[in-house]
């Protein structure tokens, strides 16, 4: 055929244009893996929350709230969070190093600060080239330095991987580690549900291990050498044990003799242990100890060798902590235990990606090697840093006090992480209400509360959680403490309805 | 157990020490698909590059060059390419809003630039904030404005995605239409490896089109309908083309006329077109046109609506054109003619990464538009990026001419991207020798190379190519010419040792 537009030829094809098209791709055309994943932060709570914003910018009057509060993710930024100046100062210079030429900026930066832009840049050449896949050599050795410090024990630049955030950590290991529906992944419950939607991509298997909610979410190491015995009679296999810790959704941390207990069942039973630390800043009540640590105190004492061969991965983020540094997706991976081959392997998976972004490599190092006393740039740093602490700190606690007034709703005290994860005890008509709407009960109590409120969470069912319980996760870093008011008068109306 | 050490107790422990630890996880225990997966860009040769990058840092004299030249991988900004000052400019006020009070930066920067970094950041908030998993609404309509301007037909905000440059569309996509061996992709041959990486990740089969070297690596429409109904006959159902344009390796550029008769063949037989254009702004003889505007044609011109079911996916970045931001990881997909079930699924698989990098996204925005004639920031851009195109155009000129006066090379004039892709007759003592070391032909000419200059490229077989035909692809980014004079240096020896 020859094609004109508006009357001038376009271009001749060589081929007959008498075909049938085809029809186009529906769901059930689609891979079955991806259609199983779901990853609730982001799922129909949220999606409605959007709605609602777009009809409250057009019509104020169509809503009962002035606006929409993002609880369901943990993305201080979004709400009043100022990102660090000490960040934020070092990547303007990185993303535009002749700053550093003018003498108005510099004289305005402190200096350590600037030689310390300089530094990282003779090492990393360009923010905008293309790193080492598993990051920047220098920036990795100043990982490394930093677990060695914080342990106590060796961590070296070999076993670091920057990233992209911790999910594209999860995302290698994860694909690595599946060989389908006989491979299996012990998960706590309730659960991020990074690791359920990335496990249905990858079509293996859950394995859930249930934290007990009245002993602040602990973990009995012993249900979990139970689990691989039943998964084995099953035919499935456990390869590996993902620990969350300080705990998301549930906010606990673990003790360290919880950790060495589950590490004993990991090095008998050869699963691999990822330690989703992320939350490793984020501590209000008792002490955060990393799986490395411990892996390295374990192996210290036992001179048999008994946990030589534990695998684990750590994955750190400065999405979380004081950072909040969420859209610039920085992370790290630390492996220890694992062959050269499939280090290998990891790396070739990164590879395809080529590298994580390379600003957001720089502000890991940023994060875990922040400025010391004696620095020009360590008084304001300290400063803003303390008042992102505190202000965390005592709005987990209002909002846990809040709960804890409300009637039907219990909550542990945080200990950590960015997160409060509430029981909720629902009613018949609660039950009822819902099933008509196709919802299970702490959806419909999510959805309410957002028509009615504004304020958007996550219900319970998108962690899983012991069944016939029912949960909401929340952030608690919205400011202000209007809204946790609002919440308590929703809640008291909510309650009266459903009687 | 009680874990004791240097003398004070550490942690008591519930569980009896007395098992037998597993072994570690060995190659036969990962992922098959994830083992079979290969990336050249990053394979053999570059790795053995960067133990020579570091063997030279230690002892210079032990071989025979002064620096390692990585012409394997198009990262621009790695070798001498300076980042645009505009992009730079505002990226530091986005990081680092502060920058904007200060008298002496905002005079020094042009007036439209920090109006249009201030602009972005109402819309943004922060770049640390998470973002929409498909992009800030803001920058995805201006990314669509661009395309209905580019191409004279309507795009929608609600069609992009911005991404971690392309590679995470060509992620998503692949891992969403694959299910399993039965689902054929058609592939360019030679193709970028980032293709069949992926494809073996997600166990689909590679159905390879050969692109026609001796026609300047075009395609015949024909053979790929021939394709699609010898892999139906064998069991494997076609459901998606990739076409690479501006071509990789090849660095040939589709005529609007082929474009249209692979739409044909995709319309009859329901092929997604993956159209990777993310050397679109890489041109130096002839015209890029989009596959979008292409199919628009075919779509105004065609009322049977014929061209109404295709689905096309169109990839940018801002790791090439003049760009060269590969570190930044910014990108966008633009979707047409899926279902909006699709796209929900696509927006899920999105959302499970979070967002792309935040910084990245507003890079998009400022490559696709860029200051215009009369705004303070145009000179400069124009200067700089003018220069950049001259340079990049007079290197190809001069790397390509210099292969055909190398003995037993030939190779196809340069119209785009940042590649060449030159064949290589060799000897059977090349044949000979490379069989020895277990390495293909052309693998064994990227060694030598390296080994004697330093020069580091992939070979052709990493691209795949008809067989018993061999190619090495090669950047032209690299400055100067000395590299070219030595490159024909070793060559001239390489064939007369090879005789």
């Amino acid at each position: 055929m020859t094609c004109v537009l508006s009357g001038k030829p376009v271009f001749k094809t060589q081929i007959q244009n008498s075909f049938v098209p085809a029809s186009r791709l529906v769901d059930s055309d689609l891979n079955p893996n991806a259609l199983n994943a779901k990853y609730a932060v982001r799922g129909r709570i949220p999606i409605r929350a959007e709605e609602l914003r777009a009809q409250l910018a057009q019509d104020p009057s169509s809503v009962p709230f002035d606006k929409i509060i993002n609880a369901n993710i943990g993305n201080p930024q979004q709400l009043d969070q100022k990102p660090l100046t000490f960040y934020r100062q070092v990547l303007s210079l990185l993303e535009y190093p002749e700053l550093m030429d003018n003498k108005a900026v510099v004289d305005t930066f402190p200096k350590d600060l600037v030689e310390r832009a300089k530094k990282m840049l003779e090492s990393i050449g360009s923010v905008g080239a293309y790193s080492h896949s598993q990051g920047v050599p220098y920036l990795r050795e100043s990982v490394a330095n930093f677990i060695s410090k914080r342990d106590g024990y060796k961590s070296s630049p070999d076993d670091i991987f920057l990233t992209a955030g911790a999910s594209s950590a999860v995302s290698y290991l994860l694909n690595l580690l599946s060989l389908g529906p006989q491979t299996g992944f012990l998960i706590p419950i309730p659960q991020y549900p990074l690791y359920t939607a990335s496990l249905a991509l990858n079509n293996s298997t859950a394995l859930p291990y249930f934290l007990n909610e009245s002993d602040d979410w602990s973990i009995d190491a012993s249900s979990i050498a139970k689990i691989v015995q039943d998964a084995k009679a099953q035919g499935v296999e456990a390869r590996c044990l993902v620990l969350i810790n300080p705990g998301n959704p549930t906010g606990a941390i673990l003790k360290p003799e919880t950790i060495a207990d589950l590490l004993a069942v990991a090095a008998e039973h050869g699963l691999v242990v990822i330690a989703d630390e992320v939350y490793q800043e984020n501590v209000f009540k008792g002490e955060f100890v990393s799986v490395k640590k411990v892996l390295s105190q374990l192996k210290e004492l036992d001179r048999s060798g008994k946990f030589d061969k534990v695998q684990l991965a750590s994955l750190h983020s400065t999405s979380k902590g004081v950072s909040g540094e969420c859209g610039q997706r920085g992370g790290y991976m630390e492996l220890v235990g694992f062959e050269e081959s499939v280090r290998a392997q990891l790396l070739k998976l990164a590879s395809i990606s080529l590298c994580p972004p390379v600003a957001g490599q720089a502000l890991v190092e940023l994060m875990i090697n922040p400025p010391t006393e004696g620095q020009e740039s360590y008084e304001l740093y300290k400063k803003e840093t303390q008042a992102i602490s505190d202000a965390l700190r005592e709005r987990s606690s209002k909002l846990y006090e809040a709960f804890n007034t409300m009637e039907g709703v219990s909550c542990q005290q945080p200990e950590g992480a960015m997160y409060l994860f509430p029981s909720l005890t629902l009613s018949e008509k609660v039950y009822a209400e819902a099933a008509k709407l196709g919802m299970e009960p702490d959806e419909y109590y999510c959805a309410q509360l957002l028509e009615n409120t504004g304020i958007c969470t996550v219900p319970g069912s998108g962690f899983g959680q012991v069944e016939g319980t029912w949960h909401i996760r929340t952030t608690f870093l919205a400011p202000g403490t209007a809204w946790i008011e609002d919440w308590k008068t929703f809640h008291e109306k909510f309650v009266k309805q459903h009687k």
